[in-house]
């Protein structure tokens, strides 16, 4: 035995690999060993809906470097310098002595692995709802390249024609597309009132939504499904208000932290296996990270970790531990809650907190919602998005970013991800030098104008108003709603009320008197910026009771009216 | 007379009607007058490049708001509420009295304008350089929509077949672009021996160039255009090494500052109109922004003020403009020099300093260039691209960015624009938690990537070569060179030397032997990243001279080699 440090690594994907490799450049004399329960090892996980959907016929493609090279347990050893057994479990682990029981699942064989440092990356398990049916035929849970590729080979072997998905959250969504690119009927199942609950707050969700709905998807919302049935196999998806058909089922209600060993091994658990910001436990000599652990939300305005189980978060801890155990040690800051995720030609994602956990907090926020084109409308390609925007009300920092549509919003993201890690203010995202030219932007940035608009709400100069807002204000109480665009767009779709008044913002100047003192006025345009300009004005003649619909009639998240409608 | 605060703008372009619209929504009161030399206002100088392409037909598409609307002198005046007169000259400023001499060219009258406050938003104008032969037929200088409307139909109309275009900066490059699109030929004459000289390193613009070349631009790099000549029209370029035929020519060596009339009034000019802060010139009623106007760079690690004219920082100083006349200070903080373009299939672009300036200006940095896919490999539409990162030593403090390639470079110097503006070092821009799902990018994103990179020669366990330096090292001196990729990838193409070896890295532990120990060895791999492990396995051997060479054969920026070749 040599006196070499003994390092043993729990877990194959994303961040054990990740450890163990870090490691081995860090620490060429370091004997690393890393066990994993099942048979593949450092697959990417995240890549299984394309594989689905049939972007690649390979599943091992998931497992594969970029040059082309499989990541086997011979690759680990002979490129990377560290040990790899696959089929072996983890049992328990014994802090006294220092080792971890596991069981070789092939012979059955039982040993005890020696360590110096323990790094758990057990990951997450699909959380498993309580209802009977799970173990029919045809019901899958998508974790695991084994489940894509059977899924795949059934759809194909039998013929499946009809999907019922449980859950409309990431995995959902994407398997959503996949499925009907392959030309099946999809209908998803949603406990909740929208897509993306706990993710995107309900307005940005809509819009997605209906983008779904023209995709062909059959979202059904609000209900909980309370049975699977069939024979063999699943036939029927029972939720608490109907009876859907289905010839297969996929379920992605969310995941659940791995932690059993941990919690056996006395560690400390909550929402996962508690760490500090280097990915220690409660015992120094363990490591753990990926999708077993809770993070810490960046400025600490989240009392509580927050379970994110994401393969980007579980690849910087798997940096951490390794830099750690090296004599190296950074801190992880923490998540931003950024996720991102592509259904049909929409960009869906957040970074920061929603509306919805600012209120939960009680912080004093401002909000906007923008809508317009991602590159100048000049140019070939410029699509419509939607960004919706949260700051303090006291210091003016960004707090949260959603974004919905069609236009590139996954570089604003990871944009307003930086902003938000830095602490920085809207008035700050307004100031950063982006990049200019007409392939990728207009002049102003979308974010940099959202932050504009923001800021204007503010210093009490815009009053916009957001549309769920505007809504339950239009079908509740007494308001006209003025409609500011030229005469051509009215006659291609317009927000439906019973009040309504057209005057073209150039003619609003002369016309001023037309418009009510004593009642509330919801202006609006195509995307609401000359609804604001309408408001300034009415606010310059006196009146004071004027709000534009945030977003105009392009991010009006219900039904408009049409001609002939 | 009335009593409000009169505003005078002079310019009708970007800068000018962003100030004035501005200050209209913030102080409805306000007289403000803009006065344009020009007949159209308003419009979108970047775009004249993709009509010349065909990309619209309507020139006047460049006026247009998103919403369809054409921004005329009416069009700002009924629906920002602020007056404009075109085709009006300012001719002189008149300090004392607050009162501007201007010509209005139809009538050719002229008359004093009075003002409480004035904004100097006069632009820029094409450098044009002492040869003779500017005045022939045929030769365009791209500023105006004017020059993009008569060049187009002179084309068609003449039938002329083959550019030169003189200048390879933004506007030679997508104009490049353009004419390649309509099926020309088209030659690119540059004084400097690389594209987007002062904007890009020699080994960034060197990836672009190899694409240029690919899409059929004929670059001829290092020569000076003496003259042009022909008869009526210009039919040849002359360079100080060569004749070019020439049916017609685009000139783009730079812009000027327009700061004529801000230098006969007496205020302070140095590379365009001094101004602080808050827009103001050395007089404190008159204001300057937009291309006449240089700017402070973002950390003041630039001593002199930048001449960078870009349409996004003159939207900015417009707003800033209005802010400050309005009692609403808002300061701008400089520019980071981000910059942007979309040559062909590449993306190519900077932010922060180059590593030329750096060296101007005796900064003790640190660079790498990282190269790879900006999505998982095993997407459709996964794309390499390549990253050049420059950081601080002595405080790892994010310094530059520079990227070329197909893949999505666009967003990566975005967040490096706002990294650099927050002041960040690389750890904390490997920290960002960036929005991950595989049609967005890997999971650690790029940019990190390429941090950790620079982080890890920082720490002195890379010991990455930027293919310059390696090219010239194995030029000029004994060096071994070390292939460490598997052998079908060897049989592709190969940087070429005279002493070369193979050794798949996965025999590389085995076979250290067979290295030297008293010579300097150069790895490689694909994109590097091998190429990295086995520097840092021959440094466990105990073999010091060892680096890799950065970007691989992927990113070598000269000629490979090929099998039969």
């Amino acid at each position: 035995m040599s006196g070499n440090l003994r390092v043993l690594v729990i877990g194959g994907v994303a961040c054990g690999p990740k450890a163990a490799a870090r490691l081995m450049r860090l620490m060429p004399e370091a004997e690393v060993t890393m066990i994993e329960k099942g048979e593949m090892v450092s697959y990417g996980a995240c890549g299984l809906p394309y594989y689905v959907e049939g972007m690649f016929s390979n599943i091992n493609a998931l497992t594969h470097t970029p040059a082309g090279v499989s990541r086997t347990p011979e690759f680990f050893r002979s490129w990377k310098g560290f040990q790899t057994l696959t089929r072996t479990e983890a049992l328990a682990i014994n802090r006294n002595d220092k080792q971890v029981r596991v069981r070789h699942l092939e012979s059955g064989q039982e040993e005890d692995l020696p360590y110096d440092k323990l790094v758990l990356a057990t990951g997450g398990r699909p959380f498993k709802p309580p209802i009977p049916g799970l173990d029919l035929k045809n019901v899958w849970f998508m974790t695991h390249p084994d489940d894509a590729a059977s899924l795949v080979a059934e759809i194909e072997l039998q013929g499946l024609k009809k999907a019922v998905l449980v859950g409309a959250g990431f995995i959902g969504l994407e398997v959503a597309e996949a499925l009907i690119n392959r030309g099946l009927d999809v209908t998803m199942v949603e406990m909740a009132n929208q897509i993306m609950p706990g993710i995107l707050d309900e307005d940005i969700a809509r819009f997605a939504q209906i983008h779904m709905e023209d995709n062909d998807v059959e979202l059904v919302l609000g209900e909980t499904v309370t049975a699977l049935e069939g024979g063999d196999q699943v036939d029927t998806v029972v939720t608490d208000k109907q009876k859907i058909a289905a010839d297969f089922v996929v379920i992605g209600v969310g995941t659940r932290p791995n932690d059993d060993l941990a919690r056996a091994a006395g560690l400390q658990c909550n929402r996962g296996i508690v760490i500090n910001e280097y990915c220690q436990t409660s015992d120094p000599d363990i490591y753990a990270g990926g999708d077993c652990v809770p993070n810490a939300y960046i400025h600490r305005q989240v009392g509580d970790p927050l379970y994110v189980p994401l393969g980007s978060t579980a690849n910087k801890h798997g940096r951490v531990i390794a830099n750690h155990i090296a004599g190296r040690p950074t801190p992880f800051s923490g998540i931003t809650c950024s996720s991102v995720v592509r259904v049909f030609d929409y960009t869906l994602g957040r970074t920061g907190l929603t509306e919805r956990m600012l209120r939960a907090l009680g912080v004093d926020y401002e909000v906007t919602t923008w809508t317009g084109q991602d590159i100048p409308h000049y140019m070939t390609g410029s699509r419509l998005f939607a960004i919706k925007m949260l700051a303090s009300r006291r210091d003016r920092k960004l707090l949260g970013v959603q974004v919905a549509g069609m236009g590139n919003g996954a570089k604003r993201l990871d944009v307003a991800a930086s902003v938000i890690y830095f602490g920085g203010t809207l008035d700050q995202l307004a100031d950063i030098d982006f990049g200019y030219a007409p392939p990728f932007g207009p002049p102003i940035d979308p974010l940099a104008v959202c932050a504009h608009v923001l800021t204007n709400k503010l210093d009490g100069l815009a009053a916009g108003m957001p549309p769920l807002r505007a809504k339950r204000m239009m079908d509740t109480q007494d308001c006209l709603l003025l409609d500011v665009r030229i005469p051509d767009e009215t006659k291609m779709e317009w927000i439906p009320h019973t009040d309504m008044l057209h005057i073209p913002l150039s003619e609003l100047r002369d016309r001023v008197a037309e418009l009510p003192r004593d009642r509330d006025i919801l202006t609006y345009c195509k995307v609401s910026m000359r609804g604001y300009e309408a408001q300034r004005i009415l606010n310059a003649a006196g009146i004071d009771r004027v709000w534009f619909i945030e977003g105009g009639v392009a991010a009006w998240p219900f039904e408009t009216a049409m001609p002939g409608l």
